[in-house]
């Protein structure tokens, strides 16, 4: 058998050449081989490569593991290889539309589209033009985000996922020049499967729109635990761990999800579980996906928890001298284990901001920072003794004011002044100069820290110049920030995010609680877990994409020539 | 430098020999560089190795990424190859005792301390003589586990952690003979570390047993979640994903773990979080490690979450003319939204054996299938508000008998006649027949499957002559079966095992809901879940632990060669 033996020339003498460097050496073996087995490439040139220059590209693939160990620290990785062969990229897009049977329904590659993909006025880290993805894919099913895996790790080509486009902090931006290709599931993949009312939970696709679940299954007296940002779908809120103002009561994605369905990089096709509440079979994979980000697998299919709706529920909102006073009194409430649905704080400015922006039928609020509590109980006798039990706290920490909901109108409307909050924002920055950037940011920290960290972080925003207010999700020592900015503030806006984030790792909290880290973060969460535990997240990494073809450069460098922040 | 050209020359020849098996010879290039670097081998060993047996033992490591797929299915792997040199293993041991400081205290090579870490009563699977371990460390810190592992890594030494050692699926099972090594953290590492009561959450080290948590916090007002089987300490509760009757209101390991401290295989320490609550930073590393069995870690420390104590709690017990009324009546409960802190069932067989091992004070209970209720809420009002709910739909279910606890100490032994059940089956079993073995197991299920799973499993136990009684986490569809059985009945006992899960799978549940998977279980994980998502559970084992020195075995099979079932 002749091909054997030539390639055999080829690795030897490869192998004799780049002893020096042995790591680069064994990537080139396994890169060698995998092209072999692929049939992309005559094995002549497998020989004529090892004389020449094809080696150096041959040999830049770097699997850490080759040195047994666990960790896998940044500067030990070779920056990736991805297609740079416009000829090989024409030739894998022609593959990809073909998976989608050459619908035009099925992709896009208009100006607009690309544009939509890259970029949100909330993100504030940008893609360069020359990052704007080469084609938007909208595939119909599972068994399609597969074959295009497999296509794009066959070549490998950068995917990012794409849900809602919601998220914050860049978790969608490509960053790769000339061959990205984006995933997006929500055009096609947005249907609800099956509620299995009885079982409390629902079968989804990952495109379905958060508010959309949750409009159908209030119909059946249901709700999805988890309210992030308007917009968001199933998808999403699973890489990035979502949760919102309901995650104190019902939890954060996390402890919402049953099971998953997903596309690894490679195309393989897997469902993490069946449908038991309660599993301990097996790694749990549920938990290692929540929170990826895309950069372990594409979420496809989900099936996740449904709550039974409280039989009654009202809001109760209280004004506090201070933040502080407001954030100690959430804290109290916690540790007394007074058990509530939510439980929301907004400061003067927003306040302010709410009046301002009318987004309610009334602009009369108190402009003092603000507790909105939800509460529910089976009946109004069991809500009337936990409101007591609220008011006797407030009351303790200084509130001013308690305002009950009289009825349902009321209550959707003060919890709607939460939920505006942010649009309120930036028709607030719009007004004042359209070219203003919102940076959305946030932070969590221990109970004890709450009122401390925010009133801290309050005073520097105040101190600032620059328009801002913030929001917490009391419940979970969780606060955003939301700043407003001109390009030539954005250094200050930039440090007063800085010293947001310091201020909650020094007070042993977490430089994001809900986020995620996408780019914005991915310096601070070195700074938060130190080297080990990220270098461990970079092992995960490479063992499940060890080509770093979905949605690079998020949450943990991959490229040791990567020098943003 | 002559040193390199002779490994050169080895590395070459061997390179070219090997060809036909690439993977086998990527490995073994890494394995010489391995062993070059560590300067355990004379270089000269590298070139007569090449040319003699020694290659055999240097290219068996398998390392699945040189292939760039995301999963890694167990025939695309070698036999790991552990420490199989007597001399080897002396030496290790030796340096093994010095990081210990050779203190007799801190170490154990008795008989008897070699069996109480190798199985229990409980386990159905035994270890043989052959596969004892050779050695027992008591670590005092995280340091030390953190060198021992540094050692029996660069040995390739099998490392078994173990803690409170009640898991029930061979969980600490020894499987390979000649270098096993256990790492028991109860000895020295049972300190709570630190309560931050404000916060709601205690930093404790692994081996503190869970029972002694909970009365240290009971003092402050505050529970731990998860009440696991009597003796279970934090790392085992951990490693194994434990839970318990309470899971149902405070979450299982999953939900109650802030951050986890542990040992890679390779040594490096990683610390999962800070204390946050709420955490979006990076990959879920607390996700990972819950439930993962020791086999990709070793806990050493962790923060945890505590409740606050219920002010009031009182405890309801109703009898059922069939286990599947009473099932019905839990789902429907749930379905309702109705909050518990506890709903356990208890069937027929197991309140007879409670009444004749006279576990309490009163000898007679109804002999019917009965369901425990813990009550919690602010006050009296509340509660009876719930118990008022409880009952209505209890007697929908056909509830014959339903008591309140009167005061304290009745409570306390209601709920005790539910804890003590297992002791008392053993009892049952032990009395009957010395020899006698106890078979404990668990699935779990959606809530609408569960009163027809568990009858019909109830239904071929009672058909089978054997003793055996069922318990169920009734809120969470987890019910435990336990079978009594002597070797001769063996067979009957696993077919019963065996029927309950395929029954448990086929309602689209799980193998097993708390327990793990161990090495009892590992094949019904790849039944459950099928191929892709075991194999992705391989992936992760081997990024992390290449050597697959982890408390091998376990969760998935990681060599080729076992054909244990």
């Amino acid at each position: 058998m002749r091909a054997p033996t030539i390639s055999r020339i080829a690795f030897s003498a490869r192998c004799l050449r780049s002893l020096k460097r042995p790591r680069r050496w064994y990537s080139s073996c396994a890169e060698s081989k995998r092209a072999f087995q692929h049939n992309r490439m005559p094995l002549r040139n497998l020989l004529i490569g090892s004389a020449v220059g094809t080696v150096v590209a041959l040999t830049e693939w770097s699997i850490k593991n080759d040195q047994f160990s666990s960790t896998t620290p940044l500067s030990e990785l070779e920056s990736p290889q991805y297609c740079r062969d416009g000829k090989k990229f024409e030739e894998a897009v022609a593959r990809l539309k073909e998976v989608l049977k050459n619908d035009a329904e099925c992709y896009s590659v208009s100006k607009s589209d690309l544009e939509a993909h890259s970029d949100t006025y909330f993100n504030t880290h940008k893609a360069t033009q020359e990052q704007r993805p080469q084609i938007i894919l909208f595939p119909r099913s599972t068994h399609d985000v597969s074959e295009i895996m497999k296509i794009c790790h066959e070549y490998a080509i950068p995917v990012i996922p794409f849900s809602g486009g919601t998220s914050l902090e860049g978790h969608f931006l490509p960053t790769r020049v000339g061959c990205t290709v984006v995933v997006d599931i929500s055009k096609f993949m947005n249907q609800i499967v099956q509620l299995n009312s009885l079982d409390l939970d629902v079968q989804v696709q990952a495109g379905v729109a958060w508010e959309d679940l949750n409009e159908y299954l209030a119909e059946h007296g249901l709700l999805f635990g988890c309210d992030p940002g308007p917009g968001a779908q199933i998808g999403g809120c699973i890489a990035n761990s979502c949760s919102g103002t309901n995650a104190y009561r019902y939890g954060t994605m996390k402890e919402n999800v049953v099971n998953i369905t997903a596309v690894l990089a490679d195309g393989t096709i897997v469902k993490t579980k069946r449908r038991p509440r309660k599993s301990s079979a097996g790694y749990n994979l549920n938990g290692l996906l929540v929170g990826s980000e895309g950069t372990l697998a594409i979420v496809t299919e989900a099936t996740v928890k449904c709550h039974v709706r409280p039989v009654k529920e009202t809001v109760v909102v209280g004004s506090f001298p201070d933040v502080g006073a407001a954030a100690a009194c959430t804290s109290k409430i916690i540790q007394e284990g007074i058990q509530l649905n939510a439980m929301e704080l907004l400061d003067d400015n927003m306040m302010e901001i709410i009046n301002r922006g009318g987004a309610t039928s009334r602009t009369d609020w108190l402009e003092q920072p603000t507790l909105f509590f939800k509460i529910g109980g089976r009946n109004d006798a069991i809500i009337q003794e936990v409101i007591g039990e609220v008011s006797r706290i407030a009351e303790d920490h200084g509130c001013r004011k308690f305002e009950y909901a009289k009825d349902e109108d009321e209550k959707l409307e003060l919890w709607e002044a939460r939920k505006v909050a942010l649009w309120s924002a930036i028709n607030e920055g719009r007004a004042k100069d359209s070219s203003v950037n919102l940076w959305t940011t946030d932070v969590a920290v221990p109970l004890s820290q709450f009122s401390k960290v925010i009133e801290a972080t309050k005073e520097e925003m105040s101190g600032s110049g620059l328009a801002n207010a913030i929001v917490g999700h009391a419940g979970d020592g969780n606060f955003h920030a939301f700043i407003l900015y001109t390009d030539a503030e954005r250094q200050r806006a930039t440090e007063l995010v800085d010293n947001m984030v310091k201020r909650a790792i020094d007070a042993d909290g977490t430089c994001t609680g809900e986020h995620g880290v996408g780019i914005g973060k991915r310096g601070f969460l070195v700074a938060e877990l130190g080297d080990a535990p990220v270098d461990l997240m970079r092992t995960l990494k490479l063992a499940m994409d060890p080509k770093r073809i979905l949605n690079p450069d998020k949450v943990v460098k991959t490229d040791p020539r990567d020098h943003e922040a």
